[in-house]
């Protein structure tokens, strides 16, 4: 899933180097040197029918008419970190959207915002790390935009990627349906994205490698739909984190939230650099870990399913939804002290996605 | 279709200007005040059933499995301009390339990367604006996301827009099938909007005021479409302007296109301007103008029906289709002569759209 050993590895960089080192203005200008990189790097890198056709959009047959879309923009600071970079991120994120709406991702176009001056080989190895996440998601990058702006007026790359995909599950999966009863499952260990981030950008070491999750979900979420498990509620635990998701779900559902702070498992060296920068990992951002909301009676078969597959392996119930007191989250302690968890009022890592 | 006069005008900014007189990091940080912004500005002003549903993404049914698919950011400075602005330049220029592709526009999404520091105030102009728009256009808005980056990584407010839309056309429309024999139409005079942005961002006066062509072309290309009309292919003519789109389309479906100079209509005070400023009209950006192609024997039925269409008012006949030089495009003098037209190699107004 996380790409980064491959990046900017392999294939040289489709447009002459040594006659356009950095991304120029008329680069988005939608004259020549438009063209040449739409050509050149764009089309080949994305390659498929739609793209090709150089249509105002692209057309497409669908498998169905009950559709999921999205939209993510990303500006990720730095461009690249252990586990991903923006590229892996502007697929994975939206990608992960889909799933969450229990769709089948399909189809997803791709909008660049370009600093004027932006090495060159950066552009292609973000464009190769969304190729190949592209390809592991199974999606198609079906159209695309690049804009250029003004030296200080940008940071290198912005990245939009919005998305469809034809919903599979039979039920609605949606906030509204989430309801008393219902167990909590977590998908894996949360904060390493925000940790690693945080220490790329920061200049931080850890004794081992921490990588980002960073990865696409839609394969965990359409194994757990395959296997008939009655969904309510999938949320992937981005900005703001597992509190800010479930924050948002106890609201939008009008119930209680109940978490059980020992079951959710958070990595040594995760725990250890929030320790030190005063973080809580309950509100670290993670790009390849969601929360699922089954039925009490499903949960052991939900459990079963996501371990099952790699992006699972440490999946864990991590609580449960009661009608106590309605629009909470609260978090039990080991020693069994109950707070109330809230969703984050300032800015804990700006940046992050 | 100009929604300029109304610009900020007839509802206060949700936001409590005085607490938070600008955007803040924290605005795009996934807690108190990204909900904030979402609950009292975005929800409200795009009132659609998807995007209350606050699911990590839009859950639609759509009438029929054939979609157009299309996204574009746009970063045109200033922010307003005579004749509209980034909000409305977002959703028409994103519904017209749908429009483009025969289909009728249906569902965006809408992507803000805004600069720390931006007023409050603007952000709900332009967020006005493009509810007005995407009325006016008879879309939905049903999925967004807003980021914001430090003072001096961006500009203000960058949008991008994606959007999806049903076929409508029982035949494709796309450049593949223009061929030899095909009458070619323009919808308007041309360079309005190039010279409006320019004039604006450079304080230029002109006698009588000349705004932006901006508008949303669905309507007229539908009642083209609905007309039984054979339309071959349709561009609008955006960045690089006619020249940039004709040049595009010889070279996809390898035909010659040949242009009577004399039959593109050019607005006075746009040659004047043009005459100054060493510009030429062809290379101009326009935000409601197209082309479309058409068999040589509807030429006349395509004609009074864009002309019936306040947006074709002044729509006529400028060229046709050969095999004699596939790939190129030369455009006649009034004079007799002829010259070839190229896409243009540099940068002739950066930030146009």
């Amino acid at each position: 899933m996380a790409p980064e050993n491959e990046s900017g590895a392999g294939f040289a960089c489709p447009i002459p180097i040594q006659q356009y080192p950095h991304v120029l203005l008329a680069h988005g200008g939608g004259g020549k040197l438009s063209q040449q990189l739409l050509e050149r790097m764009f089309l080949p890198a994305f390659s498929n029918a739609a793209l090709e056709a150089r249509h105002d959009g692209a057309l497409l047959e669908l498998p169905s008419r009950s559709l999921a879309m999205t939209t993510d923009s990303y500006v990720v600071r730095p461009l690249f970190f252990p586990g991903g970079d923006i590229g892996s991120l502007a697929v994975n994120g939206t990608v992960n959207d889909l799933a969450m709406c229990g769709a089948r991702p399909l189809y997803l176009t791709a909008g660049f915002i370009l600093e004027e001056g932006l090495p060159m080989e950066t552009l292609w190895r973000v464009v190769q790390s969304m190729r190949r996440s592209s390809l592991d998601a199974g999606v198609q990058i079906v159209a695309g935009d690049t804009k250029v702006v003004e030296r200080g007026k940008g940071d290198g790359i912005y990245i939009n990627t919005s998305g469809i995909g034809v919903v599979e599950s039979a039920r609605p999966i949606s906030p509204a349906r989430v309801a008393a009863g219902d167990a909590i499952l977590l998908s894996g260990d949360i904060g390493r994205h925000g940790i690693a981030v945080m220490a790329s950008r920061e200049g931080l070491e850890f004794e081992t490698a921490l990588e980002s999750d960073c990865a696409a979900l839609s394969g965990i979420v359409l194994d757990l739909l395959s296997d008939g498990i009655r969904v309510h509620c999938l949320r992937d635990l981005t900005r703001g984190g597992l509190a800010s998701a479930l924050v948002e779900i106890a609201g939008a559902a009008r119930v209680h939230i109940e978490i059980e702070e020992s079951a959710v498992p958070v990595l040594d060296q995760v725990r250890a650099a929030c320790e030190i920068l005063g973080f809580d990992p309950i509100y670290l951002a993670n790009e390849g870990r969601f929360v699922a909301f089954v039925p009490e009676r499903e949960a052991r078969g939900a459990l079963e399913r996501m371990r099952a597959h790699p992006l699972g392996a440490s999946a864990c119930i991590i609580g449960r939804v009661t009608d106590r007191d309605p629009g909470r989250v609260t978090m039990r302690s080991p020693i069994g002290t109950s707070r109330i968890v809230e969703m984050i009022s300032g800015e804990q890592l700006p940046r992050i996605c």
